[in-house]
């Protein structure tokens, strides 16, 4: 699908995307303090095509996930990265310069296919728009990313949860969506003004429950949960496979 | 259960847990920057006890949830924060202005109670010991946290995902370990040694889906998830209420 290449690791001194803050507090009369990230809140959302009896999810490359299978594949290679170690005064954390040292002494060819870094995931975005509601804002997501107009009022809320606790602490609300064929007024794919790039995929409803459980798929747990949800919510409505 | 008082929150430079790296690649011919943070992949573990026929869970006050909650409250309030504003010349974005000002500025009846904070989960632990088998590494969690003592041959694996996609790409291996009263060697808690101060609780079977489905209730997807992947999978074997 996607080509990747001259991929760099290189220092991340400033983010604007990543930005740590420190809350102190004492808990229980123990002082304490803890690291974390402000993000915003998000919204996920089953779709599920009723003319096609598909799910419809987006597929994307995902550089976080890819540099995490590029980790995995390093400590299953011989240890060769401390032959190409060397001081580098700006990166005073073993971590940064270790990926410094492995982006300037590996070959390109150590580096993972584009595939390690593609997930499936539900349609989905961050509530950062405090005048829309939250269906509203999922609404848009299903328009831009997979190209279907449906109602917001159509929207019916699954339920909601933490999707960090460690170091957002973001909280998620699950939407399902029903729509036709006919509610297909685009392709999708994304904003690409925002660096989307944004492939809309289907699965089968026949098919769902064996992609959930294929580990060999990479996917969100949203994914997983949203499938069996609809498995033992819908299936009085549609028939789905269960043989898993 | 827990108190929680003199929050600050305050500009954190530099973390020794959050460290963000910057990766560089093409991707279809076109130049892309993605920042990201490394991290250890997870496991959790759906824990039943089958004397008490309840699922075993930790709760624990999360101060990323805690400081999420806080924001929200703070944009439902009337925005009085303008008028505490100041000039900082050590926090140069304004996310870190804000965060400063509101903790300098505001009294601290505005903080929410600890509660807001307060979230239930599975068992879980980061992969962090290259010499374990995630088996082994879930048993420790299960043992540590829960007080369990279970061999690590009669995990379940249930199945694995992309834990984040957008920062940390981490992967999550979930497990399933049944349990008896005569597991229960110790009364879990974690590591103080660590920071850890986790309550063990017990969720009856028969109130567990409407457990999942309690939005009041803070908790993770996997708690959601797992309680619905055992009523699917474990139900011939244990009855379990189905009244959501």
């Amino acid at each position: 699908m996607e080509e990747i290449n001259n991929v760099e690791v290189v220092p991340c001194t400033e983010s604007d995307y990543l930005k740590p803050f420190r809350v102190l507090y004492n808990q229980n009369g123990t002082k304490k303090s803890w690291d974390f990230m402000r993000t915003h809140d998000s919204v996920s959302v089953l779709i599920f095509n009723t003319t096609s009896h598909c799910f419809v999810l987006v597929k994307q490359f995902r550089p976080a996930v890819y540099m995490n299978e590029w980790e995995r594949t390093k400590t299953q290679l011989p240890q060769s990265a401390e032959t190409t170690e060397k001081s580098n005064p700006e990166a005073s954390a073993p971590e940064s310069q270790e990926a410094q040292s492995a982006s300037e002494g590996e070959s390109s060819s150590q580096w993972p296919p584009a595939s390690a870094g593609v997930t499936y995931e539900l349609c989905a975005g961050l509530v950062d728009k405090p005048d829309l509601s939250l269906e509203e804002i999922a609404r848009q997501e299903v328009l831009e990313e997979c190209g279907y107009d449906v109602p917001a009022s159509k929207l019916k809320r699954i339920t909601s949860y933490r999707s960090g606790v460690g170091v957002t602490g973001a909280k998620q609300t699950m939407f399902y969506a029903e729509v036709s064929d006919d509610n297909c007024v685009g392709a999708g794919g994304g904003e690409p003004r925002e660096g989307e790039l944004i492939e809309v995929v289907k699965v089968p409803l026949h098919e769902a429950m064996t992609f959930a459980y294929n580990e060999r798929i990479q996917k969100t747990m949203g994914v997983i949960f949203s499938f069996i949800w609809f498995h033992n919510n819908m299936s009085p409505k549609y028939k789905i496979s269960t043989n898993v």
